[in-house]
């Protein structure tokens, strides 16, 4: 039986700003990518983040990146690995705080936005990120773009690694995503891309943007909880995915 | 033999800015607190401080404070216990953090400022402070005020507790000290100030402000790196103990 | 015939992070208190806020608060009145360079949340930010708590002031709010507070918690656009207010 | 008889945190660009440079930067345009604060860092910061680098520009300033650095790194004031251009 990890980023909110439905999409998620105060939260949304992980039985991870808040870590900032290795450990320290406190295991670690993307691509910034987190704790797994820089490195220095898929995203032959500059690089048909979830867990293929067959690795899907639509398609695709004989576990599990 | 650990807060610069003479007071120290990030600090900077203890066999403490850079975390802030707990934690982690990284083990907190003065004598969020740290790691000593509620509430929760005196401040007749804005609450001359510190070591007591002779707990003295001459005090310090007689360890091997 | 202003805080979001109604609250103000950065808001927001308010013919007040993004301006923070002085200047300006650029005219300022609360009772911090803003721009004016120190200073200096009042608070024999941790600081029924509101414009009084009369000065009432009851609410305050004879006027034609 | 400014960035503390030697070296410079509380500097910093240049008669110049304070705005962010201009001219009308409180006039804008860098090569950054600057206040001067896209983009809007030259800096043979990373970037000679100074000055070209010679706008000369021999230079500059008849103006009487 194909096995598949569902993982969504949580505890984006931050002091009176209230984001995303936490307490919704974590009942069809295995794993939650907690945010560590430096693109969003806060020390206060940290413990009530992983304390409702608990509470589910999610795996929590840590979910570190730029130091930018008003720009949600989203924007590209020049740092050196040095740098990007420091801010990693400094987050994945803070919030595995919360999990010893609460006597919950930090599970995994997955970049954020623009540091996930830089660091995807960067080879340099790849390894910087994995040396941080494998000197922290060689037990975590990290989770990050199928096919990217980031996987190399994490298995390079001796972590397990988690190849994560998008539903809604379209890829380019070589496995990588469309940029979303590009026509069709999202796809907004709730059916094709549910049907799209469940080639790339069972066959381990996508159909890429020009219509070739490419292979994929997909230990887990990443779903969203910005929106009730978000969080809807979130528990379509675990029915769906269960339906079709694919059981939902955590990381832990899985790697 | 009488023991007595010095104690100085350590990795005060930020970014571009530099603050303290680490490099030198190190030299004196028994144990380092450094700053989290909070109301100084950075990750690099933080990753360093680390390190240097590291090299000259000088004990990490966490040295939390209030998200207050521009304030340095001086100013009284309201925040709630559970609110004060969760910012001890978050920062506790961050530092833990390049300790494991580094092969180093953290051994007590110390918090800062504002935050230290308040929790000195507001039980509640003494209490949230050290069950914080408690919930972290039970090994960790609480290193405060010598007298104050911070040490009750250490003790009362199961935490290793360290008193710690100052050298260069005058004391009430309760063992607290005489606030600043009181004429004669700084001492200045450092042959008196040695020979303070030197008798409250051994001794176990202080002149108070008023004459009288006061029960005190000196099992840290607090020094400064924040200049020259207070690098050549920590010397002196050090030197004028070990002539009578007082050993100087660190904190894990004399509480 | 009566006149008053309504008042309500405005452009409060904060870059990835929405907060409140504006688009439909700006409906029924004539005066909108916008962040500036400290305690809410960043420069695209406040751009966006002093558009919207130009758009609908909305009078533009800056909102200055502490430091504290996290803590939303909420937190009492200790900062000497030249601190405050200087804080409450680098906001206004900063929101003016909006309403420059998009020649607007700059029109009050009020301070927010602990701000706010502390200046209302300290004379030396309301004098220091009263004088803050005269140096600024004297022809500013100062919204602040009817009764308050603030509103004192504003008149000492020579600057206009307007007194706001509370639709949905209750009032102490001295004209100050009942403290919220009182039973009855808060008025949950609609009807009553509507009534209140136009006791306190038309006739200068509201009946304080003890029953009393007492009297109070109205001009501007405080409206929130924080949900949609809160708009509904600002809505049916404006139709009750003309309906009864009061004309709706921003602060600058009032005073 | 040949004028020329000289400009040095100051205001670079932060809260705790001290910075550059500012009283030594306003005593040899024309023009002051002033930091904004972004990558540096905070609103009592910030009050205290406006007064400290009013006093020398040095005219106050803002200096926007990033919003990136512990990497002091030195790292690239990709912002877009309109972030940048709304950055700019929150900056802008801050510092302008501190200008009007004390009865000083804002005379220029120096983008700082990482930013004068991008906006420099960059046309559509560098016409939405001049586009900020213009809106807010059209007689503000725009300091930049020599040759770069944003004179251009303040002459194509109707600002004054005025050209800063370094003296420690090798030109390529376009004007622009030698990359940092090549060898022979930075000039330690100071005799060399002050002849090709005055050679910028008088005679409007400067040797270039392959030896040719090309021609280089020199209204104003960037001078440092971060360390004693950096004020050091700036004396010595000041009096070698007064010794070869250059006179020194600010910018406001030179463009």
């Amino acid at each position: 039986m194909k096995k598949v990890d569902l993982n969504c980023d949580l505890g984006e909110s931050f002091g009176n700003y209230k984001l995303g439905l936490d307490e919704e999409v974590i009942k069809y998620i295995s794993s939650a990518n907690v945010a560590c105060g430096f693109h969003a939260s806060d020390p206060l949304v940290m413990q009530k983040t992983v304390s409702l992980a608990k509470e589910f039985g999610v795996c929590v991870g840590a979910h570190p990146g730029f130091p930018d808040l008003v720009g949600f870590g989203r924007r590209n900032m020049n740092v050196s690995p040095q740098e990007a290795k420091a801010f990693v450990q400094y987050q994945i320290g803070a919030l595995d705080a919360f999990c010893k406190a609460s006597g919950t295991k930090l599970c995994h670690v997955k970049p954020h936005g623009a540091l996930y993307n830089m660091a995807g691509k960067d080879e340099a910034l790849a390894n910087a990120i994995c040396e941080g987190i494998y000197e922290y704790n060689r037990e975590l797994i990290l989770l990050c773009l199928s096919g990217s820089k980031m996987i190399d490195a994490a298995k390079n220095i001796g972590l397990r690694a988690a190849s994560e898929v998008f539903a809604d995203r379209a890829y380019e032959d070589d496995g990588s995503l469309v940029a979303r500059s590009k026509p069709g690089a999202v796809i907004t048909d709730e059916d094709i891309a549910v049907s799209r979830v469940v080639e790339m867990v069972k066959k381990g293929s996508v159909r890429s943007i020009n219509g070739n067959t490419v292979e994929i690795k997909a230990d887990s899907i990443c779903l969203h909880g910005d929106g009730i639509k978000a969080v809807e398609f979130a528990k379509r695709i675990r029915v769906e995915l269960q339906n079709n004989d694919v059981e939902i576990v955590s990381l832990n599990e899985l790697i």
